[in-house]
């Protein structure tokens, strides 16, 4: 580790040299253009201090002090092949070479290789792309192909989930990253997942709340009127909302009762699709074939923007003849397909997949299980593959958060001190709300892991100094 | 011309293998893919005949049967820099091979300088840029921006414009495409901009527009409530609904209203910023300083997609203290920026400005008043810089355009006989409705240019045949 550490206690800037670290000057420059000219997301920019970083290489990457962090965000949950992947990288500078970018209307060999690849691992009739440049306009054109095949125009989303930014995305979102963008245009209804820690159904045991959240979706159809519902949508697994792994049955009775009533199912699947549960798709995993699948991140690690839908023949054929009205300049960018295309060789000469799943059950799963045995703070810990949250908790008896529901500030402190611990000890966690997840690359190695675990669990005393 | 073409009738595949071309076996390969899994923009899908392209340099690409076309188009007004310029190919791979991507919520030299040349050539104290994905998420956030500083939620949008394709960014729109997208949130409400060929406001002279225009706009602000309205949005050059270059006084006469009544002024520069007109923004061509500008395509000629917003301090000085309500994982991606950067390096290091702005005085509008002399079907011409757009009537009297408002199928023919004319003498051009615009890379020679012109003036004859 000592050696690698050494040899990668570096950087390269944009010219091409390399520099050692700690540089504080070039770490000045970086501040100073950031704080003057760039504009941060979701942030009050007088209150942010963003951190320059200097380099990455697999699951770590450097700030300009030299200090190296062990990746447990993969940056928003998107490096799914960590940073700087060799053939990642390679793919990029190979079509930045030949064709960097043509224009949606015309055909492209790596558009439509990569659209081919994505509908051989796709669940079910799944076998056409639209691609976008993210996740937000994604879910917004998934929503507005339902809307087109059924006629109809409300939307049924989750409370707890987020979908993007967009005016549409963030209309179907249900964490408080939807309020201060309301009022919305009136279509979207937001219904109760299930949520066994925390159940919104009274129930005792996760087939029970399988039962009752789905009992609560079909009461939700009927009083907004079936026959005005295009879409239910929802994350395969809820993400930043707390890795909310759907009880057995539940995503089959989605898949049910969208049937039942004519209503167009779309998986979110931009932070779980593409092997971070473990499959492909997610939805692969619980056996479920929705009618339409969004996807981002993961599919080229975020190297070039990309997302996309992923469209079943039923509803794609309703599109044969009419026109879809929907587009964007950068649909299905050959430079950010060529990344998408190596995702793809890599996954299968490595073995992705198998390895997420192996390192989730035999490495990730027994840890956790043994820190909520030791810490009082934890509550819960949940997940698959290779994401997976703890809960911590002020009590164990109650359930009480140890911080509460969209805290800052000083009602957050508790969690910022575990965050900073996690830091300090050289693990960048990704920390919201309550729960601190687990989501390194995937290639990250089984050393690595059991390191960022032992990090994870000493920091965790400090949350316990806020338990009961 | 003959030497580079023979040279260049080559492409190379994803292993960068060169082969000649044509080559049928890998067209055949790129349709079969596209048509079986590829969904593409604002199109009934089996109603649409993709081009497979293979290869593209400078000013021209190829399509696998070996023609070359010149692109007077740039992919959608996008490649300003035309295909494969080697600088921006160097940047991506360069970047690539150093950091491909990190969080937003980071900071990143590429970012921070990209950020920081934007702000220097900006308008007055615009000096923030958040980073978007594209366009139609840049006018997202633009609104969104507005909306959160003045406390009011109304905008003003033109018609004859298109401002994107997510939920936001097609209500502003004021095209067709907004249509089958209605009803949309209520918020916007659409006001007639100038157009001296064919006046709204029975004006007859650029000054009588122009004033008539501006009442008109006031009328509208007056009679939606001046206290409700958020801000005005305007494509400060109109690109795909006709290259509408704003009257003098105009552009001034929109910024007073704006500041009369509160009202934030958005400039949408997705088509028209970085050089199309021969200026960084067109705002600075008009003198003109709006409150935020939106920008993408020409940015980094859309190598890596990449959009954003330019604030002002006294916009961005809001949320010093305040959070801003959006983001997206992709904002300020850095291989996106690193060709932004690069973008300003060709542009300073080869006079990109000066270049156009001397081409299209010096060669494009006179050839283009002589066609519009020679051509009974030639109503009207008008552009600046690289940007013009030739307006095709039945009657030069009556100036009833050649095909109808929105006309598509066997109502558009005549157009589609005019473009058809165009590729068959390779060029490849922009039409909509019944216009012809001009819109090559900056980079384009002045011998292209001049080919270009006079593969058009030929196509002509085609339009001439159905104008009295």
């Amino acid at each position: 580790m000592t050696d690698t550490l050494v040899e990668t206690a570096t950087y390269t800037d944009r010219h091409g040299t390399r520099h050692p670290l700690p540089d504080a000057a070039a770490e000045a420059q970086v501040r100073a253009d950031d704080r003057s000219h760039v504009f941060h997301s979701w942030s009050a920019q007088a209150l942010i201090d963003p951190l320059p970083v200097a380099a990455g290489e697999g699951s770590t990457f450097w700030d300009y002090q030299g200090n190296s962090f062990l990746d447990f965000s993969s940056q928003l949950v998107n490096l799914n092949l960590g940073h700087q992947h060799p053939d990642l990288v390679a793919a990029i500078q190979q079509q930045a070479g030949r064709l960097a970018t043509i224009q949606p209307s015309m055909a492209s060999d790596v558009r439509g290789e990569l659209a081919r690849r994505i509908a051989e691992v796709a669940p079910g009739d799944l076998d056409k792309v639209f691609f976008t440049n993210g996740g937000a306009d994604a879910n917004e054109y998934a929503v507005r192909m339902a809307r087109a095949v059924t006629g109809r125009r409300k939307v049924l989303s989750m409370y707890r989930s987020y979908h993007g930014g967009t005016a549409t995305a963030i209309s179907l979102t249900g964490d408080p990253r939807r309020w201060a963008n309301e009022p919305s245009d009136g279509s979207v209804a937001h219904f109760l997942g299930p949520y066994p820690y925390r159940s919104s159904f009274h129930s005792d045991s996760p087939e029970q709340e399988t039962e009752r959240a789905l009992a609560h979706l079909e009461q939700v159809i009927t009083l907004e009127g079936a026959n005005t519902v295009a879409a239910i949508i929802l994350e395969t697994v809820v993400g930043t909302n707390g890795v909310l792994v759907p009880p057995p049955g539940y995503l089959q009775g989605v898949r049910a009762l969208a049937d039942k009533y004519g209503i167009v199912y779309i998986a979110d699947e931009v932070m779980v699709g593409f092997g971070r549960v473990g499959e492909w798709f997610a939805v692969n995993h619980f056996g479920v074939v929705p009618d339409l699948i969004t996807f981002a991140k993961g599919v080229n690690s975020g190297y070039v923007p990309l997302g996309g839908v992923v469209i079943s023949q039923r509803i794609a054929s309703h599109f044969d003849t009419v026109a879809f009205m929907g587009g964007l300049t950068y649909s299905g960018h050959p430079l950010a397909c060529a990344a998408g295309v190596a995702t793809f060789e890599v996954f299968e000469r490595d073995g992705i997949l198998e390895r997420v799943r192996d390192l989730g059950e035999r490495v990730v799963e027994p840890r956790l299980r043994e820190i909520a045995a030791t810490h009082p703070s934890v509550g819960d810990v949940r997940g698959l593959g290779l994401f997976w949250a703890i809960e911590l908790v002020r009590d164990r008896e109650t359930r009480e958060p140890l911080v509460p529901f969209n805290a800052s500030g000083a009602d957050a402190a508790p969690m910022a001190a575990v965050a900073a611990a996690c830091k300090q000890a050289g693990l960048w966690p990704f920390v919201h709300f309550n729960r601190m997840h687990v989501a390194p690359p995937l290639v990250i190695t089984e050393q690595e892991l059991v390191r960022g675990l032992d990090i994870i669990d000493e920091a965790l005393t400090v949350a316990d100094g806020f338990a009961a």
